[in-house]
């Protein structure tokens, strides 16, 4: 999606990419194949660039300082991505900054140990934070793996001392660092995507309100039921935490609202599921606006061009076949804009989404589940949305 | 921008370029480097897809016919583009069919000689004709090219036969067919983009107001300063003329207003410039539903998302850098949402375009224009919008 705004603005793209076949290749100018991880292919991809940017956070951080260090320009730069990427260090952060995040206690790699090696007493030890953690702030505690953690992996509720020792024996076994943190009660979690320019502006887009199931975001509603004065709030508070943490270009801030406050939750220092819906529901997208900011570009208008925007994320199911099977029947439902990224087809496997834009939250809603239902996404009971309108959605 | 919508759709796109600098070729997933007026190169197109389309004329047709002999899926088909490339057989074609043109006669090649040879006194002939058909309609007589004009290449006004033996005179020297036409008195010109299903089934867009100066398109307004009754009557016939030309795929319907009569003027079955208001101001874009139709999928809703839009074309001026050198001052124009197509600059040449969306018409003009104008597009007097209300464009 990101080449695709490229591709207006008339900004060649170079893509690094693991596989040939991954989704952005056909779509780039040019693409360099190459582990992400390595340092030999993000230099190369520094070489043929004026800009380096991201759009996952499957990168080694030392090799990108080393970039940064030899006088690449790289956006957000290395300092950003340490934060976002590192739950205890990006809460220990927006802390100091006075951004508030819910109670927490960073915990490192229980007994210190390498990936492989026995837990020493050091695990004990940790067991014993989480105690005390608990002990101020109640059971059960949330423990998350600090790093490396997304779509509900890496996060485990823990509701007595021996579960949070079957976690801590697991994470040390793999090396994991661990955040105990308190059990929000949320009322509503929300997204909010932010874009800061290098001389440090900032411009947000309507906050949405997001539904997960097991973890993984299924839908994102914009502004969902949210209101004015919980928007301009969250809005508010992004823009905080893109100036706390000195991003360049997009930055998506997932948030808690639980009893009347808002708590950060996530970070991602790049274009995000949750922001997909301002390709058609903003009068720039984040993807437009993460390319401005990182080129230094003036930033776009981020006001949002309908009462109600709905995004659906796509998902592969057991039995399923192809989510272009159901491309016809998707796009016969009225508004439907379908994104589909060419992925290979697994049960729980992110396709594609979306995006229904119109009058009517119940009606949006109901024509996104319809259309991403016609490409095969089985539909949550938690959220099976009520049937729409009459007329509304074929 | 079709590769742009594709990708969004999954669906994936070959294009047969002439060069491997043509601005496709970087956003297409497959390219093959042809010459389209070659049947060898449109054979291997069309093993490589499932359907071919086309996003100019420069097509040899009758190689393109002995595809479709052969069973390719050319959409739209030969006998639809015989009728939109040639003005003498579109006219008679519409007429035929009960659509308004202009008066009109067809005279062929002068003296029916061929490209190079000295024009014989079939030549005095078709002047005598021009005499005739002047003698109905009045001097001057608009001659014109019956195929390969465009941009306001080849059209010529002949105010008295001495006029016009002159370009019947080149016109045999080149072997170029002629088409006599009354002198319409134009109140103002349109242009309808209309999609076709291969089922029969039809959407247009809201009509839009362009402006043409030296022939060639400059500004696109939807809806400008047409009102609702003039909209429907031309959207309507739009979707007559697609049926009688039997499109399948977007048709661009250029229509003249004059005296209260909508005359057909110029059709391109393709998507085409005076539709690319579409891909911000219109719920689906020209090219999703060229794609859409071509592939057999359900036709997008074509509603207008805004009020007013307004698209200026960029163009090279003489001394002028890259259009890139001026995108930072561009996208600082509140709105504007900047296509630049990758060519290399030549005074004249078309090099982009931007699109402003808004409640007011000549503010989304002027911001329209700010933004061309800082890519390097010289702004002609006859078109040089009033001032945008304070704050409107920087």
């Amino acid at each position: 999606m990101s080449c695709e705004a490229a591709s207006a603005l008339g900004v060649r793209v170079v893509v690094l990419a693991q596989h040939g076949t991954d989704c952005a290749v056909p779509v780039a100018g040019e693409s360099l194949i190459g582990f992400p991880a390595r340092h030999g292919a993000l230099a190369e991809l520094a070489r043929r660039c004026s800009v380096v940017t991201f759009d996952h956070e499957q990168v080694d951080l030392d090799s990108v300082a080393s970039l940064e260090d030899d006088g690449v320009v790289v956006r957000p730069g290395t300092e950003t991505l340490r934060v976002a990427v590192d739950k205890g260090r990006m809460r220990a952060h927006l802390e100091a900054a006075g951004v508030p995040v819910p109670a927490h206690l960073a915990l490192g790699v229980p007994g210190g140990g390498t990936r492989g090696a026995a837990p020493g007493t050091g695990a004990e030890e940790t067991v014993g934070a989480i105690e005390s953690f608990a002990a101020r702030h109640g059971w059960p505690v949330v423990l998350k793996a600090a790093r490396g953690g997304y779509d509900g992996r890496g996060v485990w509720v823990a509701g007595d001392p021996g579960c949070a020792r079957e976690v801590v024996r697991r994470a040390a076994a793999t090396a994991t660092p661990l955040l105990a943190e308190e059990l929000v009660r949320i009322d509503a979690e929300l997204a909010v995507q932010v874009v800061r320019a290098p001389d440090g502006s900032t411009a947000a887009w309507q906050a949405a309100e997001t539904a997960q199931v097991d973890g993984v975001c299924r839908e994102v509603l914009s502004p969902g039921g949210l209101d004015a004065a919980e928007r301009d709030r969250a809005a508010e508070l992004a823009r905080r935490v893109a100036t706390a943490v000195q991003a360049v270009g997009v930055l998506a801030v997932e948030l808690f609202s639980s009893g009347g406050r808002l708590l950060v939750n996530e970070l991602a220092a790049r274009p995000h599921n949750s922001g997909h819906w301002t390709i058609e529901g903003a009068c720039t997208s984040q993807f437009e606006n993460h390319l401005r900011a990182v080129l230094g570009l003036p930033l776009g208008d981020t006001a949002a061009c309908f009462p109600h925007v709905a995004t659906v994320n796509v998902f592969g199911a057991p039995g399923a076949g192809l989510p272009g099977d159901g491309l016809g029947a998707a796009l016969g439902v009225r508004g439907a804009h379908v994104h589909l990224y060419g992925k290979e087809p697994r049960p729980g496997r992110k396709l594609g989404h979306v995006t229904v834009c119109g009058d009517d939250a119940a009606d949006v809603r109901a024509r996104a589940w319809a259309a991403a239902r016609a490409l095969g996404t089985p539909v949550p009971d938690a959220l099976a949305p009520r049937p729409a309108a009459p007329g509304g959605a074929p």
